[in-house]
């Protein structure tokens, strides 16, 4: 989408719609114009990025209530002369910094009940955020690094909605959650215990797991104070990799696989937790999950507390559905 | 312990510490017989049996501060004939349930801070439990069947203090209760994925594990409802347990190990949990500090709620260690 081609849209009042119904999404776009039904519409940004591409499949994969808006805001470095990218057959539209705000004034004409998913780069974080903000666009930051505290604390007092995490991973953040209430509920229950930590990735990631880290905070609340981050295995050789049980096909894209093992102090009792993922998918999904949560809770009139979540709030909302 | 020697105890108001000055436990006696100071006491029924002899070798295992009473409460069947028991090298004599109010009047005469730990025989739960309640003297049920319904309502009726619960093992319990809190927080957070569930035991247990079935229930509200008891693996067979990870040293001992196994629909994402028990020292020491519990409840004054506790409520004052 050109700048002028955004300015077309925007004085002829043509909605985006209009231009493609020759396209494959055409039935999705009758439903769009409608303006009145419930269809959330989700615009993803970047689609150009690994992650945000498989987010954009997961949007068009869900269920016909989710559409995929098909443009996608890039950073100036991705360029704006490449021209349609394909998710699932569905072609999506770069938008470039200079064109944002006319173009996303246009989308929120066109798409109804719309959310925005990003990621992005961690330089672009805050400002994008900002952008959303002032916006009142509900997003969905995916995008780890930035200034995390200023996210935070400008979306919070923007007064818009957001869901804010750096693990989108439904099941993999449940147990990441269910280990912290572990340490609060029952301190000290593994008094006396080993730990042992083991995580892969793809070899290029030179730092520890994240979601290693936190989960091993937890377990020094239970008594394993003398763990340290240090401690924990980064498995990152070929060979370690495959006899840690990563599938070859997955070694070098991406693999999050961890394991902790604790052993009694007279090695009668063992316990053992896995999480092993392969790709992005389960990241993408629970995006996606995210995204519908925050235009659920906008159109049933809001949250009368913070309007910034994270996934746990995503997880507990599952309750109410 | 006859009743002839109970009798004489009580009449002639001898400590029975001051029968035994002779024996390897004179130095916790003299302890005992200070009767001011806060050692917890703890009698054991009954000893003659697996479980109970073990829960009776941690006690004495303990800090100081906690002493086995040198006499277990045995059913008719056992005999009152045979002499000493061994828990450690500290002899510890048998009572027969004609002696044991005589002997349980002496016992707390001359044993501050005393919590009975029962570990006997189904058909003596509802007997034992009313027996101590008549007392006034706390207790911890590790026996199961008898009547729950009624052990629990008796006690709660009784005003005296218990701990009630079908499995001691403190981490086993807490892993238990985590996936019951998961389960509450977020039901459904494993829809669309599958379930495996294996458990081994000694090849003479027919049923299958309580703490796999009670798991599967947590798992089912997780979004698993296709998923039956009848479904869970019960690994009895001797080269299936092996295999299984089971050391042979302990197959036909005691043995409890689980696994439960989550892939998501996509196969992208597995999880696993584990918890591997061999013999029946987590449980004897889990016993010990639910008695612990309860001795210091009494000394702090009490709980203005409920008398009646389970594990959970154990793990949980860990909290306030």
């Amino acid at each position: 989408m050109s700048a002028a081609r955004v300015v077309r849209l925007r004085s002829a009042a043509v909605p985006v719609d209009a231009r493609r119904t020759t396209q494959p999404r055409a039935s999705r776009r009758v439903v769009c114009s409608a303006g009145s039904d419930d269809t959330i519409h989700i615009l993803v940004n970047s689609c150009t990025g690994k992650m945000g591409h498989a987010t954009a499949e997961s949007v068009v994969e869900r269920n016909k209530n989710v559409k995929l808006v098909p443009y996608t805001f890039c950073g100036k470095s991705t360029g704006v002369a490449v021209g349609d990218i394909g998710v699932c057959g569905v072609p999506v539209e770069r938008v470039s910094p200079e064109e944002r705000q006319d173009a996303l004034d246009t989308i929120k004409g066109q798409y109804p009940n719309l959310v925005i998913i990003d990621y992005t780069l961690p330089m672009a974080v805050n400002d994008n955020a900002e952008f959303y903000c002032r916006n009142g666009v509900p997003f969905v930051m995916g995008t780890t690094g930035g200034d995390r505290e200023a996210l935070i604390r400008d979306t919070k007092a923007s007064g818009n909605y957001a869901v804010i995490a750096p693990n989108m991973g439904k099941q993999i953040v449940a147990f990441q959650s269910m280990m912290e209430m572990m340490a609060e509920q029952f301190p000290g229950c593994f008094d006396g215990y080993t730990l042992e930590v083991r995580e892969s990735h793809q070899r290029t990631k030179v730092d520890t797991s994240g979601t290693a880290k936190a989960v091993v905070k937890s377990f020094q609340r239970m008594g394993l104070s003398d763990f340290k981050e240090e401690d924990i295995i980064k498995v990152r050789a070929l060979d370690d990799q495959l006899a840690f049980g990563v599938p070859a096909e997955v070694i070098d894209s991406g693999h999050a696989y961890h394991t902790y093992h604790l052993t009694s102090g007279d090695g009668t009792v063992q316990l053992e937790f896995q999480h092993n993922v392969n790709g992005r998918r389960v990241y993408a999904e629970g995006t996606v999950d995210a995204a519908v949560f925050l235009a659920d809770l906008v159109k049933k009139g809001g949250s009368s507390g913070s309007r910034v979540f994270d996934m746990v709030d995503v997880l507990r909302a599952g309750a109410m559905q």
